[in-house]
Formats: C-alpha cells, structure tokens, sequence
C-alpha cells in the first residue's frame, strides 16, 4: 500500500463531495432525485471524474453512469472473463446531507483510478456504477437503478407516477433515454464476480466503538405494522376513567411493548414507532381512533418474523384488555439480504492492512446491494459517520475516515478473487 | 304537580330542539356561532317562544335574550325582590348535536310558561337567559355572553379576533348593538338569589347507573400541562435500541403514567391526552421532538393541584431516565366551581318528586356557571344522554327524559327560596 496516500484520497473525496452537493433543485437545501435535471447535471459530473480517472464512460437507460476499466487482455492468460462492480447511488433524500450514497460512487472512481491511472490490469474487469434511484423520493418503489443492472427491473413500475403525475415511463423519456433499452442495462450473472458498495454506517455504532471502518454482514429484513385502534371517543372531562376506550392510550402500550421487546433481543431486531397518527386530534377529546405503525427489522429473518408474530400476540392483548377493535396489517416484509462471506473476509483483511479493526454489523438501512444480490455475492464496507446522523444536512464523516475506507478498497481490489 | 305532563312537555322540548337545530351557517351540519348570522335567527325564535310563553323579552348587548317573568306585587307583600335566573347557550360546536346547550334554554322556557301561562307569581322574578358564546368556536375566548350577565365581562376581550380578523367589537356592532352597552348586560348580585342550568350530561355515567336526572355537585375546575420531550432523530434500522433517545417512547409512558394515576385516583380525578404531535413524523425515523398536553381536571381543586404536582414528578422521572430534554408548561388552571349546596339539595329533592333517584355528579365539561357563579350561588342539574355522546350529530336526549327534566325544573323554581 506503499502508493496509496489515504490522506490525499480523503481530501480529494471531501471535495468530489462537496462539488456534487452542490447540485440540487433548490438553492438552500440538498434535493437531488431520480431523472430530473439535477440527476442529469450530477451524472454528467461523475462521467466527468470517470474519463478523468482513465475509465470508459457509458450510461444506461434509467442514467447510471458506468466507468469501465477492462481486465488484462484475454491473451495474457490471467483473465478471468469476470467484473468486479463498484457502486452506489447519487440520488439523495430531501433535505439530505453530502455522503449518503454520493460517498460510494465518489470512492469507487478513486479507486479504480488507482488502477487506471498506472495502467494496471486486473483478471478481472471493474465497473462503478453510479445508480440514481435508492432513496425512492420520486416515485413509489426504489432501487430501480440497480433492479435494471440486476436484471430485475419490474416493467409494471413504469407506469407508477410521481407526485406531479408524471410516470416513470414519461420521467425516463424526458432524461433522452428509451425505456425500451432498460432491459438491456442488465449485467449476465456469469461474468459477474461481485458487487461492493461503500456507505457511510448512518449509525452510531462505529463511532460508539471507536472505529472508522466496519464490515456489514447483512443488509437487514424489514416488516412494517400498521395497527389500527378503535376505541370511543369521548369528552376528555366527562367519561370516568373505568369506562374509556382510549385508543391512543392502547397505541402507547404498544410502542413501550414493541421498544420492550426489541430490547430484549439483545441487538437482534430494532422496532421503531415513528407515526402515530390520531383521527381528529383535540386537547379534551379521548382518542377514538388511532393507527400507528411499527417498523421492525433484522439481520436474521427467523428472529425478525419470530417478533413479529410474539409481536402481534402482544398487540392483540393489549387491545381485548382495552376493549379496542383492531386491524394490523403487514405493510412491508422485506427478506434479509446476506452478505457473501467470502467477500466480508476480503473486507475485513482490506481494513485490517490499512491499520484499523474491521467491526461486524449489520445495516439496518437498506441499499442498492439488496437489488444487487440477484445478480450475484455482495458486500458492503461502512464509514464511520458523526453522531450517527444522516438524511439530514449535520451528516457529515472525516476525510481521514473517507481516506482510510478509499485505501481498504483499493486494497480489498488488489486481494479479490474473481 | 298534577298539573305538569311531562310527556307531554319532553315532546314540546323535542320539537323545540328540532326547529332549532334547523338554524346553521351550513346546510348538511348544526354550526351556530356567536355574534353570526344563525345566532340572530336562533335568538329570534327563542324571542318568539319566550313570548308565546307570557314573558317579557329582551336581549342586551351581547345578543342574549332574556324572557322575565314578574314576581308578586310588592304589595302582595311577599315579595323577595329577587330574581331566580334559569339559563344555557344556543351557539354551537361545529357539526354540533341539537341538545348540548339548547335543551337548557328550552326547558327554561318550558318551565316559566307553567308559571306564566297560569299567571302564577312567585316570591322572586324568573329570568330565561338564552347565552350565546359558550363553546367558544368563533373567538379565542369563552363565556362572554354569561361574563356580561354576570358583571365580569373583560373589556379586553373586544380586541379578540375571529379566523376572518373581525374582531369581537365589530362582531358586536355587525349584530346591531353597541359594544358601549355590555356593562349594562349586568345584573346586580344583590338581586340575585340563584342560577339553575339544566344540560345534558356528556358524559355516560346516568345512563350507566340507569337514572334519568343528576345533581351537579361542581363543575370541575381543569389544567392543561403541554409536554414537551426533546430526544434524537435517527434511522429507525441503524440505531441500537440501547443508544436511542425515542421521544414519542418517553411520551408514550407519559400517556400511560397519566392514566394510571388518574385510575388510581377513584373518580377523583380524570386525565387526557388526546393530542401528541410528533415533529417530522416517518415510518422509518425515530421520533426527535414530541409534544404532548395532559387534560386533568376534577371536582376538587387540592385533589387536582396534587395530581399535577405528582404527575410532573413522574414526568421529570421519564425523561431523566430516557435522557430526553424536558419542558412542561401549565398552560391552563382553572379553579373547580361548586354548586350552592342548597340549590342542589332542592335539585335532589325536585328530581326525587318526579320519581327517580337523584345521582350526584361532578360535571368535567365547562358551562356558563362557571361565570355565573360570580354573581351568586349556582346550580345545575343533568340529563342523561345516549352513550354519553356529545359535540357529535349523534348526541341525544329521549323525551321522556327531557319532560322529567322539565317537569323538575318547574319542581324546582316551586320549591325555590329566594
């Protein structure tokens, strides 16, 4: 690692980033989603890098950029016939801050680079791709992107609508694209070696252990419950508190059971209630009717479906015990997404070379490697991020962080077998 | 009281109730507000029944209408020079019910008539007092109409603003009066042996002890405490269980503490929270900043300034243990009002003439005797209302129940000492 310079890379990501976050829709805030002028101007700009970094520039049909550097001729003997991927994404949340997804593809580039610039040829091909639909800001589904490039792209979610009314078919149009080509942005599983993405944890955990750099196991399950409660509402000074059927008193049991519970797993499932949402809220009116929502989810799918049926046992009894009519229903039941372990091993040995302890977690968030594992193994390596903060402008992580994580994955490249 | 027919009288109220229920701001629900356009077509019509009925009929300042019934000649020598007052409001809530307020006012007309009709002088004058800003829908502000009567009319209260920005002096001078005469809307306390409101409970505890009438023991003095919890936002997947600071978690168990402790209080005591606002609510982020108002109110002020001081205790302990930011504000304390013990004790005994059990209840809701009570000794007695419903189309009094209540009133007023 005698030629890499983390500190430089770190600098040199810091002010990629920055540059790309200065592309949005609004003047004040970061605002950068899928297939609108912005996306455009932001692709443009990582194309930009890419040719600068020595790789063939390509984009597909739903606009993820492609910076290609070629294997070792085939006649050399030691070509594979295998690519290695590199990505993340460039579309962000609203409101959002710099690394969020723009940190993977701003890593990737400057480490193909390092290979390019020396015109140094692999077994195998790499590719970064820059993928532009992960946050699901626009339309009512996300991943598109990578579902394309997996090979997994749903046609029905063309005719989905943004809030203006305009469908992905129409939105891919407009960005010169032809959704007829979308099939054609997916890679063969058989020249496909693996996938690896660069994020930021968007967790406190790292920092919480004092480490700039972590390995991620799983890209974790996710059920959502919505439960509604039916009680009576009533005057908040008239109805003795024996004869109330009190549904946002029913919602708080729930959320304290469904905390409980969690923190009983020993870090195994999070469950979060984020909304609760009251019908006709006012200061002296009992709560008639209630529905909140519980997000649960878990590196493991038997102890993530296992909470969610104790879960649900729970949440039938507080309402007989209330006398509260109820509905749950599973919004979401999202698999867990293994990383390969082979490939977490080559992570970890890559953090290991560059001076740190490379720390096992699993990503409670979702990523385009969800998509990705359709195509074939995946893995992720996770930036320290202060404060754990993230969708949020206060996101922020070190450029000597960034500088370390850049180096891990050039050496992570060197050590991949394809 | 051969001469009462209370079935007879329940379907007058009934019929009475209905017309007036016709008179609203919108064609498919009841909304009579102060100082409008259907106040002045409902306190029309009660003129018209007030007049029908032998009495007097004027209106002061504030658009409430007065029907007067003489008392015995001075010269007949058992003149008190006193006044009974029999009062309610006919403003509404928006999509109101047709009892809540209005059956007070017929009923008090129902009852003069009996006197009246039959040119029957008591020992003191009858005044019918139809308010007209009870609900205190239009106004930030509550009462005016039964302040003025009462003599506590806040000049200050003018300057308030309705959602148009008229305010209430032009409110006033629109209704074709002149604000300068409020303080002529006053009668004087020495003058006045009592006040009696007959109103439909709200509230579910006649029905469920099976009694058609109550005695109001005091309305129910009430504090409003809003709580504000300051945790940390974070991604629902990516934050530990053991490192959040979930705010809504910690409001949770402020809901629940309340209702635990309000349960513990016997009756004494009821505590609400109807409302919790979650600043930036998402399924998949944990609740950063919650604001929550408990409604506590009860028929005994120590037993409600206990209940706030300890309720404040546990909070402190919720939010100490979750690390959470702290602010509770008392944003409402009003002291309990008691209804005049003999003129419960003649409720009890009317009530008990006409064949049923008087219950003694606290009333939790607000009512114009919370002004009157300034002037002199108040009374109040309760009409039981199907499933406690109220503020709602679907509230409602049977006419058997109405024509008891009448039937008490008119009990009453014979057996009043003024």
């Amino acid at each position: 690692m005698a030629d890499v310079d983390p500190q430089n890379l770190g600098e040199r990501a810091e002010r990629m980033l920055l540059a790309l976050g200065a592309i949005s829709a609004e003047p004040r805030r970061l605002n950068r989603q899928f297939l609108t002028p912005e996306h455009r101007r932001a692709a443009d700009l990582v194309g930009t890098w890419m040719k600068a970094a020595g790789l063939d520039v390509s984009e597909d049909a739903l606009g993820t950029v492609r910076g290609h550097w070629a294997s070792a001729g085939l006649m050399a003997g030691r070509n594979t016939g295998k690519r290695l991927l590199i990505g993340s994404h460039i579309d962000t949340v609203i409101d959002a801050g710099l690394y969020d997804g723009n940190l993977g593809v701003v890593a990737g580039i400057l480490a193909a680079e390092h290979f390019a610039k020396a015109g140094r040829r692999l077994p195998f091909a790499l590719d970064v791709l820059a993928f532009g639909d992960e946050e699901g800001v626009r339309f009512p589904a996300t991943l598109n992107s990578s579902r394309a490039v997996a090979g997994v792209f749903r046609p029905a979610a063309l005719e989905l609508k943004d809030a203006n009314g305009v469908t992905l078919r129409e939105a891919v149009t407009r960005f010169g694209k032809d959704p007829a080509d979308i099939a054609g942005a997916a890679f063969s599983p058989e020249e496909v070696a693996g996938y690896i993405e660069l994020h930021i944890e968007q967790g406190p955990v790292l920092e919480n252990r004092n480490q700039p750099l972590g390995v991620v196991t799983a890209i974790a399950g996710q059920s959502y419950l919505s439960v509604e409660l039916m009680g009576e509402a009533g005057h908040a000074g008239t109805v003795p508190m024996m004869m109330r059927r009190d549904a946002l008193a029913g919602a708080a049991e729930i959320i304290l059971q469904a905390e409980l519970m969690a923190r009983d797993t020993s870090g195994a499932v999070v469950a979060t209630v984020g909304v609760v949402t009251i019908s006709a809220p006012a200061t002296n009116v009992i709560a008639g009717h209630v529905v909140l929502i519980v997000d649960i989810r878990s590196g493991s799918d038997p102890a993530r479906l296992d909470f969610v049926e104790r879960l649900k046992l729970e949440i039938r009894s507080v309402a007989d015990r209330r006398h509260l009519g109820l509905q749950v229903t599973q919004t979401r039941n999202v698999a867990t997404t293994p990383c390969d372990a082979a490939i977490q091993d080559g992570i970890a040995a890559a953090i290991r070379a560059t001076g740190s302890e490379p720390l096992r977690l699993a990503s409670g968030a979702g990523h385009d490697g969800t998509a990705m594992a359709q195509l074939g193994p995946i893995g992720m390596m996770f930036v320290r991020c202060r404060g754990g903060v993230s969708h949020n402008p206060a996101e922020y992580a070190s450029p000597a962080d960034m500088g370390l994580a850049v180096a891990a994955l050039i050496r992570f490249i060197e050590g991949f077998k394809a």
